[in-house]
């Protein structure tokens, strides 16, 4: 994955990254990040709640200085902050902090407001990007929230980029893609079970997934992305052997996505097309990204090489969405022992995305 | 993967290496392997015919001496053998040496005739293992041997093992094991529709999964192993929210596993419990080896790091069969570029296979 660090942001509008659920890691994670990769989130704002940063950074200063909480009153503000401090937006209702590693109807209303905050900075072009921090879904519902009638993030991203679009929700169609620094997927469904899963491959399903795949890599590329398909069936159903989904729907999508001047080809054995689209140090590859038929197809080869550098994207909104492969991790919430590597890469990732301006 | 290598085979039988079909890379394979790795190969006798295995010698002989062939006429009298030289048996018929990449019923009979021998040596205790090369469905059907009238090797040595056995060949149940240097990983079912594969997830088929991984693998780590199972289902269903296979098949086969003394545990979240069962070298894993629903599940993340240390190992059969993970490659056949590095894992995996004699 080919981040354009050189880039300068600094003249730009910021990165938000949102505290996620306060009883969680979500904090700590962000002023670790902060701290360990200063030129990395150098242009980045913090979407939260004050008090629970401060209390992240408090219980992180043991064996080295605390770094101070910078107050700010709006996105463009935060460029003329000295550098070591963290600069925060106050962004949520000023409640009691939280208890630590508990599901609370507050904290999931101050992680819902810094998501529905940032999603309006980025909707306005106030900021470039967002990367959140991982929410509890209970806590959300618990929330009672109106905008945060959701399952999760995605979703309400998706009613927000709805409503600033006049669109319904169901004219925003996006997709997961999960990504580390050798291989990025994008997956045609996710929460199905597996039977289910099968029945949503169809060629509407694929060659929206091609679309959406095409058209955000091309943001962030420069270029048309090069997509690997993945077959649905063993050997991609070795000529129909094994199954007949490649030759009648997932082979037709790939021809009219090309037809509509897409670079993407398949269906190719799912055994076999993630590691020949491994991008290594020593080893390029010739695909850009692989959609993937499913959840398991797509996830077992971008988490086998661990957990830590792996990043979700949020592709087919009107802005770039990042966030970290894992969740609140409520049971080490506060121990100091969280660790912000998937945070950070999710903040390259971000970075990279940005590439030109979207125009949609 | 830890090889026993320092276990001295060469007061014991040999490992009989299947020349594979003639026309494709087998023979080149070998040859290299033999030149490559004198030590680990020492205790190897190669079945097959002896024309075929001096015409790869020859071809190899570019920049470096040729290796002699060595006929010998028995398996027992392979022992007394200088050092590099090719130990062969002649085991086919002696027919015209085949064309290199060419399908044909010549070839197809003496890959056949390898493959028969080499199953009866080690039903019958004069090999102790079996390592094939590849061979060519086409061809082996074209050769009309009536014992090769099978898809592949697996069903051959299937219909020898039950033969041998006085039983009926689904008496004889078999699994695929793929294997490389981190990852050991068994399935359920292999070439079937996904959808086809679904449906084989059953109770019977689960628990005779395990049963056949339990035992295979007692042999060679000297004692049970520690059988992670995946999920069927994204995050094994999460509760029932996505499928309900794992709470009413697979979790119930587990059980019954456990209560016939198998060291079985899951089912797991098909998406991480791959990463969690790798083995490398700053890295133990508390799996020994991961119990897959189906094809693409297991495979994806066994060949993720690349093919050439992939192994295939058949677990069920009263013998120890391991092959390289690769076809004939009739296209490169005769150039001298074939990679004998599969084969190579295949031998030491045959090795880490037998450990104690088999007491089925």
């Amino acid at each position: 994955m080919k981040i354009t660090d050189s880039v300068s942001f600094d003249d730009r509008a910021p990165i938000v990254l949102t505290m996620g659920d306060p009883a969680g890691i979500g904090p700590e994670i962000i002023v670790k990040a902060c701290m360990q990769a200063p030129h990395l989130t150098k242009n980045c704002l913090i979407a939260g709640d004050v008090a629970c940063i401060r209390r992240a950074a408090a219980s992180l200063a043991v064996d080295r200085p605390q770094w101070p909480v910078a107050v700010v009153e709006s996105p463009s503000q935060f460029q003329r902050l000295p550098p070591r401090c963290l600069p925060v937006i106050q962004v949520t209702d000023k409640l009691p902090v939280p208890e630590l590693g508990k599901v609370s109807a507050d904290a999931g209303r101050m992680a819902a407001q810094s998501v529905l905050w940032a999603a309006q900075a980025a909707l306005t072009g106030e900021a470039l990007a967002i990367v959140t921090a991982p929410l509890n879904k209970e806590a959300l519902s618990a929330s009672r929230l109106e905008d945060a009638m959701y399952p999760g993030h995605t979703e309400m991203l998706q009613a927000q980029s709805a409503c600033h679009l006049g669109r319904a929700m169901s004219e925003v169609p996006v997709r997961m893609m999960l990504a580390n620094n050798e291989l990025r997927t994008v997956l045609v469904s996710i929460h199905l079970s597996l039977r289910e899963a099968i029945e949503a491959v169809t060629f509407d399903a694929v060659l929206e997934t091609l679309r959406i795949t095409d058209q955000a890599l091309r943001h962030s590329l420069g270029r048309a992305p090069r997509m690997a398909v993945a077959g649905l069936n063993p050997h991609a159903g070795e000529g129909g052997l094994f199954g007949r989904e490649e030759l009648d729907i997932i082979g037709p999508a790939i021809r009219a996505a090309r037809s509509q001047g897409m670079n993407a080809s398949g269906p190719y054995s799912p055994d076999t097309i993630f590691m020949r689209a491994r991008q290594t140090p020593g080893m390029s590859s010739e695909f850009d990204v692989v959609v993937a038929m499913y959840h398991d197809q797509g996830l077992i080869p971008v988490k086998y090489l661990g957990v830590e550098q792996g990043v979700n994207v949020t592709l087919g909104l009107p802005l770039v969405r990042t966030s970290p492969d894992h969740g609140t991790a409520f049971d080490i919430a506060g121990k100091g022992v969280a660790d912000p590597s998937s945070l950070l890469a999710a903040i390259r990732m971000a970075k990279a995305m940005i590439g030109k301006p979207a125009d949609n």
